[in-house]
């Protein structure tokens, strides 16, 4: 069976970690065919599009879709490119890893983001001069399809006890309530244990012992404030993947941005893509491969050879063929 | 010139450090008539209400307030409180001090938090059964007011020298986008310096290296939740003051909340409340006592008596007694 891939780099470094993360699928024994497709600052300037519509068909139609980065224009590639794939939830799990400096070495978290509505819903308005507004949407479906993914996860492997539920609700009593009745509902039902924290002291607490924290469900917003928070615990966005996943499709990318300071030079860190494809293998099926490259890559960063934002002096060639001479 | 202080304890340990506070402002030569009142959960109970009318009343009239904190009813409590002193700002100040466990010890921070609305509106419903939304509300007065005082902030303290503005205007377009807008303009009008930073960013780079940054000034929410990631950065909440200033009047209160592990002992720490009368001290134009009770709180801090939750054995009747004493 061919698994349809479709390969957006974008702008900066997008244009050197995707190619290596695709060099790297391509060093496994799977059927995969690779179909690259433009998006960000760069086709804006030719195009007068940041996402033309033949990139968004592609990542509509596609089996999974890997993303690199994009500029000035990443909110006007990004979000579309997740309603591409239909993504109801973004995984983005926030590690340290042995070797690699980090505020909280002890850092091992998983957020699951609500990926569709909140105050990502583009319902803005300027009322008046003075008076603007933004309507924050959150459904019940919206939850429950968030609460049932999340059940699965942390029911699918044994170091998960259950997750905690993330939220302001003692704010927004309606629509973050509606959001923690329904997740905690749900999982009731399903047997998973849940914690709640509030958004505000979760901040406080994941600082002074990231450890009482697993898996983190929470709304749009919150997951992308506190997963960049998760990031700087453990040194920084170089590192992290993410998985935008929808019913029969997803978008994998790294959490990082275009690097436009090193951009060009060949000496960008591919590790955040590469990992972000071992989450794409997962998504397929493809455990034991998956696994294979999660510990190519531990031990790459281990281990050497390291790109230059880790100390060291390795171009992105050489780090990704170390990833896959350890395959 | 008598200042009229209403003192609202609240719940659980709040009992207890605002008393030190009042002790601590009645050890210094000023003429404070001090009027207590109600709130919170065990008001509630009593009465039915943990706001009474009088207590909102008082708040309302008084020259300042001094709060403690509430248990279960504190969004019930400390909103209202908040409008009773017409709060347009909250300023929060996350400073680690010396000889306190902080995971960043460099943080020295300070953060001027729009107080009135955003996603604090109250302007939720229950659409249908699947359906629910929250109206946030940005208007450009409330970014004016907040801008004009973050500019006079800065300008009359030597050791700062702008302020950055932390936003999610990418997604945010046209409210946090009204927000950026107006605040970039009033600081470019009065000469003041300005960088913009996007909140998730923030929450980023503020673990990495807290020195970069200095005033930050940000809508609502993210106030309250990048200033609590700040409180995780100098070592917990138990230290961090805050002032909710308004045209005329304004609110004093601790961070942190009623400890009901500790509660009723005597002996929560009662820094952060007695910094907090600090506060209220230069508000009401005391810059020398508030300076001196400073001083006398940093050096109980550095060489005791300390309470438990800083490895000490000290009652709160101890620590407010080395404070007077230092004056
Ligand atoms: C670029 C932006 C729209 C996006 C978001 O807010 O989701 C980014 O911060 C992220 O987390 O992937
Ligand atoms: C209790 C709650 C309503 C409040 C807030 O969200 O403002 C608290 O978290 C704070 O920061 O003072």
């Amino acid at each position: 069976m061919t698994h349809e891939i479709a390969v957006i780099p974008g702008d900066g470094i997008g244009q050197e970690v995707t190619p290596a993360a695709v060099e790297v699928l391509e060093a496994l024994d799977i059927d995969f065919e690779f179909t690259e497709a433009d998006a960000g600052d760069a086709v804006l300037e030719k195009t007068g599009e940041a996402l033309p519509q033949e990139t968004y068909d592609l990542a509509a139609s596609a089996d999974a879709t890997l993303f690199g980065a994009a500029g000035e224009t990443a909110a006007d590639v990004i979000l579309p490119l997740r309603d591409a794939v239909d993504s109801f939830v973004n995984i983005r799990p926030a590690k340290a890893y042995p070797g690699i400096d980090a505020v909280r070495p002890e850092t091992d978290l998983v957020f699951l983001r609500e990926n569709t509505e909140g105050v990502y819903s583009g319902l803005e308005d300027r009322l008046t001069q003075d008076v603007s507004t933004l309507t924050r949407v959150v459904t019940e479906t919206a939850s429950r399809d968030l609460a049932e993914f999340a059940c699965d996860y942390v029911s699918e492997a044994d170091e998960h006890d259950g997750f905690s539920i993330v939220h302001k609700a003692n704010v927004m009593r309606e629509t973050d309530g509606l959001f923690r009745d329904t997740i905690k509902s749900v999982a009731d039902e399903e047997g998973v244990e849940t914690d709640e924290v509030l958004m505000d002291a979760f901040a406080t607490r994941v600082c002074l012992d990231p450890e009482q924290f697993d898996v983190i469900v929470c709304p749009n917003l919150a997951g992308d404030v506190l997963s960049d928070l998760a990031a700087g615990l453990v040194g920084g966005l170089g590192l992290l993947p993410s998985a935008n996943v929808g019913p029969d499709r997803a978008l994998f990318e790294p959490v990082h941005g275009t690097a436009p300071d090193i951009a060009g030079e060949g000496v960008a860190n591919p590790a955040a893509t590469i990992i972000s494809a071992a989450m794409l293998l997962e998504y397929l099926g493809y455990d034991a491969e998956s696994e294979a490259v999660h510990e190519a890559v531990e031990a790459t960063l281990e281990e050497g050879p390291r790109t230059a934002d880790l100390g060291g002096d390795a171009s992105t060639e050489d780090v990704t063929n170390a990833v896959i001479d350890r395959l």
